[in-house]
C-alpha cells in the first residue's frame, strides 16, 4: 500500500505546529578512521540539548547505498516515495531557477553548442561561455514564436538554459537532441509516443528559429535540447496530510521543490535568521514549516571539512529561536549526507532528530552520526518521517478497529 | 513477495513448541522526560532474566507512525501483513462478541436510533440506551425472517448490536444507512457492486420488519446499519506455517481474531493463571500457543500509569509457569503500545523478546523500551515475527540451494 493512501484516510486536524529543519547534506564522514565527522567535530549545544528531550534515528534517503540528488532527497523527507515520484530533468532544472511550472508545461534543459560549417558539433558546451554572455543570447532567443504556444526561455548558468513550452497537448516523451558526441550533427527531436508529437513540432520549430538567431555567434551558434519533462504530478500536503504547509528557503531549487508539493513559499529570506523570523510572522497561518539550510551541503561538496563544521554550528545556533516558537513537533534532518571527504552527496543515513511531548526519548544526549544509529527511531526510510511527524502531532487516527 | 509464499514453501514440521505471550498495549511512554515507562517502572525480574538469555527488538506494528486497532495489531503479530489483510468493521464487531463468522456471512454493525414522527433521525444512538434494555430489543428483532437467509441478531453494548446474514450470494459492498447527521431520514442500503444486490434486498427487508417491531419504542424506534463486512479470507496457521495453533484468551475479541487465522480456541479461562494452566493441559496437542493478556492495554487506555505498571508485574509473574512447560521458542510482545500518557493505542514500537536455544543473545539484561532499541532484533515490522519464531523452532527450511 502507498503511504499516502494511509495518510489520506487517517490524518486528522488540530492546532499543532510541525517544524522540519533541513540541514542539506547534514551527514558526514570522518577524515580518518576514529576521527569525528563534521557534525561530531562541531560544537552543537542546542542539538545536544534537544537530543536529550527527543528521539533520534538514521534516515535512509532512498534505499541503502543510494545517493540521491536534491529532488529525490527532499521528496523522501516530504513523505513522497522517491522511487515512485520522479521529477524529470527539465522540470527539476526549471524548478531550480525558480520557474513555477504549471500542469501541462514541458520544460527542456538546453545547452549552447558550437557547430562547424558542416553542421557537425565541435563543442557540446560552446566553450562554457560565461553566464553574462549566454544571458544575452537567451534574451535574443525570446524572439522565437510558435503559434498557439507560450514559450519561456530562461538562463541558468554558463552554457545552460531552460526552455518551457506552455500550450495544449504538450507531452514530454521526446528524446534528447544532444548526440553526446562531437563530429556528428545534433539529432532532431523525436517523440517516443504519439501524444508527444505536438511537442516535437514545437521544439523543431524552436530549433529552426534558434539556428537563424544564433548563426553568426562565434561559439554558441546552436543549442541542444535534453530532459524534456512535464511538471510532476505530486499530490499536495493539504490533500495527503491535511497540512497547511509553508516553506522558508533561500535558494530557488528548494523553494521550487516545496511548491511542487503545494507548500506556500514565504518571503525572500537571505539568511537563516531571516528564515526563522519569517516563519514566526506566519506562525498562525500554517501547520507545517519546512526550513532549508544550504551551506552544510555546499561546504561538503567543496570538500571543506572545517567550513562544514562551522556551518553546522551556525545551524545549531539558530535552534533556540525556533524553539521559542514552541512547535509541537520539531524535526531536524537532512535530505542526504554530503561528506566533505567525498565532496559529493552520499548514501549514508542522515542523523535525524524528532522532539515532541510523546516522542519516547531514547536517552541519548548528543546528536551525531554515532548517536543516531543507537536511537529510538532506528534506521528508517526517509519517506516514513512525515508519518512520524503527524503521529507525534496528534494528527493521525487509528488504523483499523 | 508475500511472506506467506515463503513460509508456505519453506516451513517444515518437528516436535517443537512455540509460545507467543501477548501483553496487549505493552509499550508505553514516560510521564515526564527522563522518567521511566510503565514497563521500566515495573519490577519484572522474570522478563529481565529471560532478556539475558534471549534477544530483543522493537516491533513496528504496521509502519512508522501508524497506530493500529486490535485487528491489524494482532494480524501483524500473527504474520499477516496488516495492510494486505483487512478485517471489515462489521466482521470485527461480530468477532469481538465471540460470534464465529463463516465464509460467506455478512456482518453488519447496527445502532438503535430515534426517529421523529416524520421519520427523521433525532438521535443517532437512541440516547445510548442501557445494555439490559437494548438486549431485550435485540431479542425482539430475532423475529425478523427473510426467505432463504439465516439471520443472527446479537447484542453488543448500549445502543449497539450486530446482525449477521448467512445465505447464498451475499456480498458486502453495501453503503452505510447511517447518514451521520440528525434531522434527515436514515438512508436505504445501497450496493456499490452488482454482486451485493442480494445483500441489499435482505437488509432492506430486515429494516422494514425492524421498523414494525420497534415502532412503539419511546427511544429505540429504529436502527441504522454500518460496516457491512464478510468474514475476511485469511489463510490458516496450518496452511501457511504448518502449525497446529491454539489460542488461550479471556476476551472474545482476541479469541475471535485467533479463530479467523485458524487457531483452536481453548477453554473459558478467566485469569492469566488459568490460561497457562489450560495451555499446559493441551501442550501435546498443539505446536503454537497464543496467550493474550488484556490489562496492560485497558489500564493504559484508562490513563492509569500505576495500574499499568502493576498489570505488567502480574504479567511478569506468570512467566516462570510458562517456562516450566519448556517451550522451544518463547516470544513476548504486544500488538501495539498503549501509553497511559496518551490514553490510547499508539504507533511506538513494542518491546519484543525472543528466547530460544539458537536466538543469538544480545547481551541485554533488562527488558524495556530503552533496551529493546539496542537489541539484536533491531526495529522490525511485526509481520516478520512469525518467520523468526519458525526459524528459532527449527521449522523453516533453507531458501534456495
Amino acid at each position: 500500500m502507498d503511504i499516502h493512501q494511509l495518510t489520506r484516510s487517517l490524518h486528522t486536524r488540530n492546532d499543532s505546529k510541525i517544524v522540519m529543519m533541513v540541514a542539506d547534506g547534514l551527514g558526514g564522514l570522518p577524515l580518518e578512521p576514529g576521527g569525528p565527522t563534521e557534525l561530531e567535530a562541531a560544537a552543537t549545544p542546542n542539538l545536544d540539548q534537544l537530543a536529550a528531550r527527543g528521539v533520534q534515528g538514521a534516515s535512509i534517503p532512498v534505499l541503502p547505498g543510494i545517493s540521491p540528488g536534491s529532488g529525490p532527497g527532499h521528496l523522501g523527507l516530504f513523505g513522497y516515495d522517491p522511487l515512485t515520484y520522479q521529477i524529470g530533468r527539465g522540470a527539476l532544472e526549471a524548478t531550480g531557477i525558480g520557474f513555477e511550472l504549471q500542469a501541462g508545461d514541458v520544460a527542456i534543459r538546453c545547452n549552447f553548442c558550437t557547430l562547424d560549417d558542416d553542421g557537425l558539433i565541435v563543442d557540446r558546451r560552446a566553450g562554457r561561455i560565461p553566464t553574462e554572455q549566454s544571458s544575452q543570447l537567451v534574451e535574443k532567443l525570446r524572439q522565437v514564436a510558435v503559434d498557439g504556444v507560450e514559450i519561456f526561455v530562461e538562463p541558468v548558468k554558463e552554457h545552460r538554459f531552460v526552455v518551457v513550452l506552455r500550450g495544449e497537448n504538450l507531452q514530454d516523451n521526446v528524446k534528447d537532441t544532444d548526440p553526446q558526441a562531437t563530429g556528428v550533427p545534433p539529432l532532431d527531436p523525436q517523440a517516443t509516443d504519439p501524444g508527444s508529437q505536438r511537442t516535437v513540432e514545437v521544439a523543431s520549430d524552436f530549433l529552426r528559429q534558434a539556428a537563424e538567431i544564433l548563426r553568426d555567434e562565434p561559439q554558441a551558434n546552436f543549442h541542444t535540447m535534453r530532459g524534456f519533462a512535464s511538471r510532476p504530478e505530486l499530490p499536495s500536503y493539504e490533500e495527503v496530510y491535511g497540512l497547511r504547509a509553508a516553506a522558508v528557503a533561500v535558494y530557488p531549487m528548494y523553494r521550487g521543490l516545496a511548491q511542487l508539493v503545494g507548500m506556500q513559499v514565504l518571503g525572500q529570506p537571505k539568511t537563516l535568521a531571516e528564515q526563522v523570523e519569517i516563519m514566526g510572522q506566519s506562525w498562525d497561518d500554517h501547520d507545517f514549516f519546512f526550513v532549508h539550510f544550504k551551506y552544510t551541503d555546499s561546504t561538503g561538496e567543496d570538500g571543506n571539512f572545517e567550513a562544514k563544521r562551522e556551518q553546522t554550528e551556525k545551524f545549531d545556533a539558530i535552534l533556540p529561536s525556533v524553539m521559542d516558537l514552541n512547535p509541537d513537533v520539531l524535526i531536524v534532518s537532512g535530505d542526504h549526507s554530503t561528506p566533505s571527504f567525498l565532496r559529493s552527496h552520499s548514501w549514508h543515513p542522515v542523523p535525524t532528530l524528532l522532539v515532541s511531548d510523546c516522542c519516547r526519548p531514547d536517552g541519548l544526549t548528543t546528536f551525531s552520526e554515532s548517536s543516531c544509529i543507537r536511537g529510538g527511531l532506528g534506521q528508517f526510510e526517509a519517506k516514513y518521517l512525515m508519518c512520524l511527524a503527524l503521529a507525534n502531532a496528534g494528527r493521525m487516527g487509528k488504523y483499523g478497529a
